[in-house]
């Protein structure tokens, strides 16, 4: 049984969660093949859960001018530099699959400034990492760098917004000290046909 | 008019709002007298002002060990290190309410050890300010702080989960440039009696 | 009483004192109708009191190319960065007074770059903030920012020096933990109408 | 001519000067046998001369419980920490005269830690740097380790004071650009019969 | 070819080489498969290639009181907080096998306080990571505290050293943007029998 | 005896060490008048020994764009923003030899941007302290600038290469407390038929 040490919070039985939460559950169990420990460990609070999860999906699953990978790597960036393991393990590993390319959550962890990804990649996720470490030094030369690589204003409040949920979400999984799935460091490092 | 300048972004008319969120903001005019501007600015995306309000309020108004008062002492701390005016102001408001107390919100904000508070509420708040700033240096001993001064796990979850929501929202009004209503630089600061 | 709590050291009594201080404070209670804590507290060393306030004079009373109001403003941005509880709640009274604004204290204390005032005045506390907090960073292009807002180098050495001089007095409210007078937390936030 | 460069404000002519700096600048060249920069640049501003040297000599020539040696031992490790040229060659020349020793400076300037001074000492050199650079950081375990080697609350504040009044001095240094004197930088250095 | 992007530098031809570093080269692939980066770029300047690895071997292969994996950790642990692709990916890699553990290498380099290793080797890395980071933070207790985990005087030497000279390697693979090799990215995630 | 003091570690006697270690030392010493320590304490571990000598030898003997004083600068610049006691005197001895300057090693370690230096002097060591201290943050504009200032490719390298080999040599300073030799305080201070 992992379930004991992926928080430092009670992990509640699926049987004993409000159906709406278990649903959620079992829909991304049906998807993903097995249920995201963040999942799991923020039923703790159903009212908590159901806000977190309404947020992130109206982020990162909305129509946008970004990419469903680059709002990965935003989410990866910035949580790097946060040294959040939960989120670096498991969206590195959705970046991965969005991405097609096995490396780059590795480079974007580390260091986005070197890694494979476009000039217009870098700049957003400047914007984004300063956002989440010093939010009070964001100056208008900032956004005007978004601008010029083509960026539109709705495209600037989703990156601000990706990079302020995740400093919620980061500071979560640091204060339960939330664990990543086993499944997530090997997914999207493989062909497909090496995990059946 | 004082609606171009609250936000980066556009701000909504009331009357082209959905239903519900129109509700939400008459409610708290109807309570407040006015709507703060986090309402109106950030009604700018509904789905995400949806699930803003929905967790804020699954954190600030569900019973807790912590007072309300303590609640906003721990927005305003934060708040207050990352250079958020909306926050500072508008939250500062709500905690000289709540406390009675004109001065805790100035003092809270420029320097909590100081502030005329509990040494619990200090430790609450040493806890809450290096979770906002430096999440990734969380040791065990800043729990074990917490404990020595008879919070409980649950409440050191309310903490943490406060500090995390804030970490969010105060890189929402900074993006934005959200602007803190004039009323709640005066609230709390006067005896009922003058307001009138 | 409130004078066990305004400083760490022992506050002395108004008829102990030297004449010269005894006269000093008077003429501020006659003024201010109270003396503001910072008298009261340094006046625990003469010679150091004298110096302190001969230099805060000079500096502050002085014919300048900058307002009144706008060193208030250095002084209120810097002790912000520097987390002064005194300095933030005293100084902001006063450059509420001078500046004729209620509100413009607390957005210089918690965030200049977004508060209502002018971009030569933003320079102005750029400038100021940078030398308070890393004095060791200051670059040429510091001071041809000043200059091309049209500051005079004479303008400069009053940001300068009222920065170090409050650098001194930060510290010194933070050694001794000087408490700001009930006073100030209002002044300047009510029409005058409301004081009588 | 060095004076061009002392400063990047203009140094007035001795001639010039009120009659009081005059006197007092020819009674330190009588004593040092040359006038240091800091009072030939300061005395651009005669206001702020009077009260910057009243306010050292109340600091530097008062009876305390600390050595003159033990003050400049903080002048020039907090001088160091902000990178002063100035106050760490000239106050390291004062050092090294007053301690006889011709490896202190270097040593406390560059790191107190592991400098050949006393635990005591490093434990005020450990207050006063941290004081120096993060005023909002001290904490009453700060004061307590003072106490623990035996200072005085009067000796406390001297630290303290002595602290603040250096980072006016750094800070307005840094500001002017201030050089030091040749002399200073071989100053105790060497045995005296070599100065010949 | 690859070779262009691995390195701001030229990067020298196998052929072109002193026959010493050729054939240093030449057993790495024979033993690992393949040349790893490091090799073909640093040996750009071949005298400082030889003391690299001299350096290199000296610490990581002699008999130590900690294990080959222990010494990988500090690599990680020390190269993540640096922000080093190539190094974490690389010695990630080395320390995925030495260790048996597909998930130790994210672990350390993301947030080494929650990483899946003992007491004593959390220990170890809080120790490693704030040398590399803040050198002239260390203090008496930072010793003591791996003393009383039990590790020696030579233990505190080779920790220590292995931090210094990664400092060293950091900041190369930085200077020249280091490109680790594809190989190394899958390298012990996958049970060997799949590598064939 | 002076040895028990220069370093936490054992210091071997000369006749107990390998035969090329002695002769290097002898070397130097016939050079110097005297063995600098860091000689004399990295000995403990011959192999490191041979390899850091070697290393050193690579990057301040070769021949370069860089003469052999502006080596120097980047050590002592690089040595003071990183608090390394044994580095600052000892090369601040060497740099002022080599550049026939009394007064350029305070400089330099204290506050380079306004020391007596060229402006591509200067540019040279913002590059070197930033690569230094935040290796992480360089940036193409960093290089640029030192094309700007006319340094080649290669000159780049021996610029950061320099660095980079005095962030190891730093790090083991602190880690075993390298005490300077006293020689060195004085030396290139004093015209040398003093020194007689």
């Amino acid at each position: 049984m992992q379930e004991k040490s992926i928080s430092k919070y009670p992990v509640p039985e699926l049987n004993n969660l409000p159906e709406d939460i278990r649903n959620t559950m079992l829909a991304v169990q049906e998807k993903a093949g097995f249920i995201p420990n963040v999942f799991l460990t923020l039923a703790h609070r159903p009212d908590e859960f159901r806000a977190f999860f309404a947020y992130h999906d109206a982020l990162m699953l909305r129509d946008s001018g970004l990419t469903k990978a680059e709002r990965e790597m935003i989410v990866v960036a910035t949580s790097g530099v946060n040294h959040c393991l939960y989120c670096v393990v498991a969206h590195g590993a959705i970046l991965r699959i969005y991405a097609k390319n096995p490396q780059i959550a590795d480079q974007v962890a580390t260091h986005h400034p070197n890694a494979d990804i476009t000039e217009r990649q870098k700049a957003m996720l400047d914007f984004a990492v300063k956002l989440a470490r010093t939010p009070e030094a964001m100056t208008a030369s900032d956004y005007q760098a978004l601008r010029d690589h083509g960026f539109s204003e709705e495209d600037i409040w989703d990156i601000g917004a990706i990079t302020a949920f995740f400093a919620l979400s980061n500071r979560m999984a640091h204060l339960i000290e939330m664990k990543p799935n086993d499944e997530f460091f090997l997914m999207g490092r493989v062909p497909p046909a090496k995990k059946g």
